[in-house]
């Protein structure tokens, strides 16, 4: 899709600014001057939303800056997991929907979607089939499935999506997707040609698929999975292994899982001469990819670079003389496919880079190697977590408006 | 006096710096650009002196320079108060000197003082008269003395200083400068002749001052007062009714003590002809400084213009590209008469002046209107104070490398 245009805010007569001369150091304003800014943060988890965090960068730089017209490129970012929806609409300009769907138990769930102008739609699946979601009765592993997730993929093709991009993690399922093709009409079948029941757990009775009943527009549509981990689908990295404990399986739960996931990919092999199980993020929400690619060309892409690229965040960085991103902790896991890590890499040369973030725990030479020019934390003296998460739009514009007038821009 | 040379390190071949080319946006070094910066922090209070706070700065531009050369001028700075001994020692290349005295009770102590190369002596009279030394006992502010701070500064005088500067604050004495003087050789006398008893208490039955015994280089040397508040010697903001009761005066006690600076300051009138009891600061330090300006002709300064002036500290900024300073808490009492005020009133029209602090509390039109471009805290994100204190070395370091990488340096 193409992206949307990079939000630019009308200029501010009433913008605070430093009176020229008014203090004894200052730079004088440039009144031929245009400041361009990408703001470009995650949400602060835990405390605000991207929303939120781009929302008082902008206050800070309009407080700071001594250009006479303010360029503020705002694009609240995410890296595929919680927040993406959200950021998605902001950019799209449009609101959520929301259709009637199931959880990962089959019970009734409303979840929200979106569906861009131009007909790209975003799924974030845990609405559908997240852990959050079946955590008041016990969980069942080896039966939560992904169907509710595919009722919202359909309610897309109806509505005529051109593409679909499915966001995953924080699910309760290990169904390796085989729920969601089921809502969108396969069926999986026993050696006598009964469907399976719902969950991983039954697969490893899987002996073929059949697509006869296949929504016409489910190979049409373009997929891409915005994936939140790397790991394989099945073995001692994979779904099961390393993600089904916290879905609430117990050891013999695991293996069984396992077992399923691995019968699964021998059917999907044998019946499409694909062996794609491997592929990095396979083992993501429980392999739900799987039979997406399989069957769907599905495409598997980290979750910061696909959010980054509907965002159009090359555009949003074009030309500009500053980038400011942030989100809650700043750590190594940042310089890895998060939103920070996709900004700076995106980043012109010799823009400066900053990341204002409410903890900073990475060193000097790792932004260095990561193309990011400096990151300030929040706090403005001792303070708690709860004080931080309390002040955390205060001390954003505090930061931001501190980093603006170093630069003197 | 004339200031020493500011300290110029060597430049450091291991100083570590980026490898050209090894970020993906990071700036080129630049082989033959020397980078001046001043480095003139106060001590962090309760948790690292100016010495070590300085030297953490050093490290922080050291690791995030591009500069080839670095001219790192480091001069630790005070205010008048605690730390300003060691900061002048530090600037004149110096040790501290001792000698035996007495504390505001007359027991024996060992006060640390110091003279400069070039005959400028500093007191910081609390190491004499200060209240920590006589927290062992109850508080006796009627009798409490600065006898002790005169024997150091006939010390000095001894050993040839032809400028005595004197840091007050923290004391435990509301004399009116008596004892000091006695020390050197005048007499407080009643009617009867008889010498009063030591204390501000025993001045209501002050008659005459005998001055036939003064040292006789006691008004030859130049005296300056460094005071560290502005009230008046007596009356409602003075000495006595301010400071008094942290001395330990009860309310009958203030009214005495009270009286007997007024009785000092008719007798001095009547003396020498002259009224300079409401000077600006003639009520630090229990009226310290009142009969050295009446007899010997002392100069009474704000704290951080008199300790700026003596470290040279316009030589230090005169050229430099950037401007670190630093303290514990920066508030609003550090825009008046501290050293960051100093500093920045000080630094050079365009080059920015950098506030790094354990906790910032000053709004950005604050900062704007003195000359202050920027001020980040040291915290790294939810620290306690204890946290704070105890890695506020390492989070100096690193605040400063970020804004050495923010500024290109």
């Amino acid at each position: 899709m193409r992206p949307s245009e990079p939000v630019v805010p009308e200029p501010d007569p009433s913008a605070s600014r430093p009176l020229q001369g008014e203090g004894r150091n200052e730079p004088d304003d440039h009144p031929d001057r245009v400041l361009r800014v990408a703001i470009v943060p995650d949400s602060f988890k835990g405390s605000i939303s991207a929303l939120e965090a781009a929302t008082a960068m902008v206050r800070g730089v309009r407080e700071a800056s001594v250009a006479s017209t303010l360029d503020l490129r705002t694009r609240p970012m995410a890296d595929g997991g919680e927040g993406t929806l959200d950021a998605l609409l902001d950019a799209w300009g449009v609101v959520a929907r929301t259709c009637a769907t199931t959880d990962a138990l089959g019970r009734p769930v409303i979840a929200r979607y979106g569906l861009s102008p131009d007909g790209t739609g975003v799924i974030e699946a845990a609405e559908a089939n997240g852990l959050p979601q079946v955590s008041d009765v016990p969980l069942q592993p080896l039966v939560a499935d992904t169907r509710g997730v595919g009722r919202v993929a359909l309610t897309l093709l109806d509505e005529g999506a051109r593409e679909i991009i499915l966001c995953v993690g924080g699910s309760a399922t290990t169904d390796g997707g085989t729920g969601l093709l089921a809502a969108l009409g396969a069926r999986f079948l026993d050696v006598t040609g009964q469907p399976l029941p719902p969950g991983g757990g039954s697969l490893r009775a899987l002996d073929r698929i059949d697509l006869t009943d296949l929504h016409p527009r489910a190979r049409e549509v373009t997929w891409r999975v915005a994936c939140d981990v790397s790991n394989p689908l099945v073995g001692p990295d994979g779904a099961a292994s390393v993600f089904g404990p916290q879905k609430g399986a117990t050891p013999a739960d695991v293996a069984v899982l396992d077992a399923s996931l691995t019968r699964l990919t021998g059917v999907v092999a044998a019946e499409t001469g694909l062996t794609i199980h491997d592929r990095p993020g396979m083992g993501a929400a429980g392999g739900i990819a799987l039979l997406l690619a399989a069957v769907c060309g599905a495409e598997l892409v980290a979750g910061s670079t696909l959010v980054a690229e509907t965002l159009g965040l090359d555009v949003v960085l074009d030309g500009v003389d500053l980038v400011l991103t942030g989100e809650g902790r700043f750590d190594d896991q940042s310089l890895h496919g998060k939103v920070v890590d996709a900004v700076a890499s995106r980043a012109p040369a010799g823009v400066p880079v900053v990341v204002v973030a409410g903890e900073v725990c990475v060193p000097v030479a790792a932004m260095r190697a990561h193309g990011i020019t400096a990151a300030f934390a929040t706090a403005r003296g001792p303070r708690t977590l709860d004080e931080l998460t309390r002040s955390a739009l205060d001390d954003i514009t505090c930061t931001t408006a501190m980093v603006t007038r170093l630069l003197g821009l």
